[in-house]
């Protein structure tokens, strides 16, 4: 591996945080930053905004225009060699006259895989790669679980109470979390390509699921996934209002009523319960790179007891709701200490009156 | 109410921050800071240390000498005007011949309570009260707690999963939280008058309830308080063991042992349930100023229940429990969302693993 400079790290922080700037549009395409320097000064940036549109390369290419010629080019993702919706990135750089390019990572994507690098250094280029790879790979954690795993990355969204309850007994859980929790909440789901619930919350919550964020920030709508084994709920519903997609998935033998508006998928169940890492493969072919589950604690525990939740992201309201009350999760098997999940906090700070904290399995990187 | 400069302001966050250096070892005493100044520089400083010695303004005068004469006194609390265990403080001041005096707070104890200002003033010193009073309450809330109203400020300390559980269905709850917090609630101890219990933790747990700060810090042994009503655990646990001294409460037609070795109290009970605020009152005449309730969810409850818990310290662990595991609180009769109880948060941070929530009712101060 090559040493970087503070310089290099300078430049591809900033790739970095230019790349999240498309999380709430490009998806289902990964993050990407450019910056471009020469001598010591940045002549051009972008990031990639929206699938089918210029890739970062080019934003940043455009914006150097002469000077991009001798200059370094940092991206948080190998350029692509193959013409995709856009023309291959690789070979702007080589148009345009880059002398280098440093690369926090390979693109795992099959029709890219080093190859950008290759057709980069064929034609003299210097090519660096590692560079802030931790960081990077952070980033596009979905869309690296989609290519890499089959699945997408995904987040069980959770408010609670203090002593880790989300509802009374008789399924009221509004509201638990802050306002600011709420607001919160919107942008987590801005950057998901689904966001998935039960056929149970539905008929309790009537949730619209919809991305609300209150000004006119950019946002691709994220897929809306009602698991309904027998598409019970689909004549009703906040759900199906409202401009984003909203997708049923049920059972081979449901069957869906007349004139169904919405879209359907048939996914794998047994005794009465669904395949949930074939409904997560699902979602993946369609171009899914992150789930966030809003659901009650039966189908959230579902998703941790399968192994599936990659993270939590709870906000811990500073109420009591008392031990008669919904727990958090339903369905672990539990019974000895030794049993007990582990997390690790990942993030941890206050929104509004709330406490929101963010973890992943202890095992997990 | 006299203006005070930001001079006035810096002087006395320094007599609170020298205050606080009292906390394990002053009580039950309040805790005082004083910083004595002259001409823009510090000539004098100190803070009680340690009851039946020397209070902060004797320290500050000691450091001073010959300094002290024309300077200003910025003290936490009302300088004392009776003779206690120590002379009367105002009588030091006025020996030393300080200009001014500057106090966050009149004393509430009865047999000072303006008295020290009015000793002051009569010597011709000007007095000036009221500069940063709510952070001078804040510091002793414990000893205002007891001199106001009667009865000691109480915490409840928890540990509990992320679905708010303290326990196993079994009862086994080691560990839940990790090492750091475990070592984080020995301060919290070291400053507490007493740590209080019930018998079911001294069978379950044989907690010995000691402070173990693992390092030199002096402090002053808080009284480890079992409630129990039977005196059935008297002959057993840990919690005998070491040096600091335990109480064991009981109601009346209990019979203590032959040759019982440990302090008891009878407090009044109905239907086998402690009066818990008799039996607060009766520590408060004990001189605790601070109780911490260490015990599992149904004596921990009971003190929500009863409206008594000041506030909750709550450990929250990154490991998930189940649903057949023990809530954080047992018996609170709650059965609707609106009866939900609120708290807010006062402080939070990651402790280790764990995230630390420190909570007071959210009607408080």
């Amino acid at each position: 591996m090559s040493e970087f400079s503070a310089w290099d790290h300078q430049m591809m922080a900033r790739a970095l945080r230019l790349a999240e700037r498309g999380a709430y549009t490009c998806k289902p395409n990964p993050m990407v930053g450019c910056v471009l320097s020469h001598d010591g000064q940045i002549v051009g940036e972008g990031f990639h905004q929206r699938a089918g549109e210029a890739h970062a390369e080019v934003h940043a290419l455009r914006a150097a225009g002469g000077r991009a010629f001798g200059a370094t080019a940092y991206v948080t993702l190998e350029p692509c060699a193959h013409t995709g919706r856009t023309g291959p990135c690789a070979d702007a750089l080589i148009a345009a006259g880059v002398s280098e390019v440093v690369a926090a990572m390979q693109d795992p994507f099959a029709e890219v895989a080093g190859k950008g690098f290759d057709k980069l250094r064929a034609a003299g280029i210097r090519v660096r790669v590692g560079l802030m790879e931790a960081q990077a790979r952070q980033l596009n954690h979905g869309f690296l679980s989609r290519i890499e795993r089959g699945r997408p990355w995904l987040r069980v969204k959770l408010a609670c109470s203090l002593d880790g309850r989300t509802a009374m007994a008789n399924g009221d859980s509004k509201w638990i979390s802050g306002e600011a929790s709420r607001l919160d909440v919107q942008h987590w789901r801005a950057r998901a390509g689904a966001i998935l619930t039960g056929a149970g919350t539905v008929l309790a919550d009537d949730p619209s699921l919809t991305v609300r964020l209150g000004d006119d920030t950019a946002f691709v709508p994220p897929l809306r996934v009602v698991l309904d084994a027998g598409l019970a709920t689909v004549a009703r519903g906040k759900v199906r209002e409202g401009d984003a997609p909203t997708l049923y998935v049920h059972v081979a033998d449901a069957k869906p009523p007349r004139q169904m508006q919405a879209q359907t998928a048939v996914a794998a169940a047994e005794g009465g319960r669904f395949d949930l890492l074939a409904v997560l493969r699902l979602l993946a072919a369609r171009g899914v790179n992150e789930v966030q589950v809003e659901a009650g604690s039966t189908l959230a525990g579902a998703f941790v007891e399968a192994g599936l939740a990659d993270e939590i992201l709870l906000y811990v309201a500073p109420v009591l709701l008392g031990d008669s009350a919904r727990p958090l999760f339903s369905g672990l098997d539990i019974q000895q200490m030794m049993q007990r999940r582990h997390f690790r906090i990942v993030d941890s700070r206050v929104i509004g009156t709330d406490q929101r904290i963010l973890l992943r399995p202890s095992h997990s990187s």
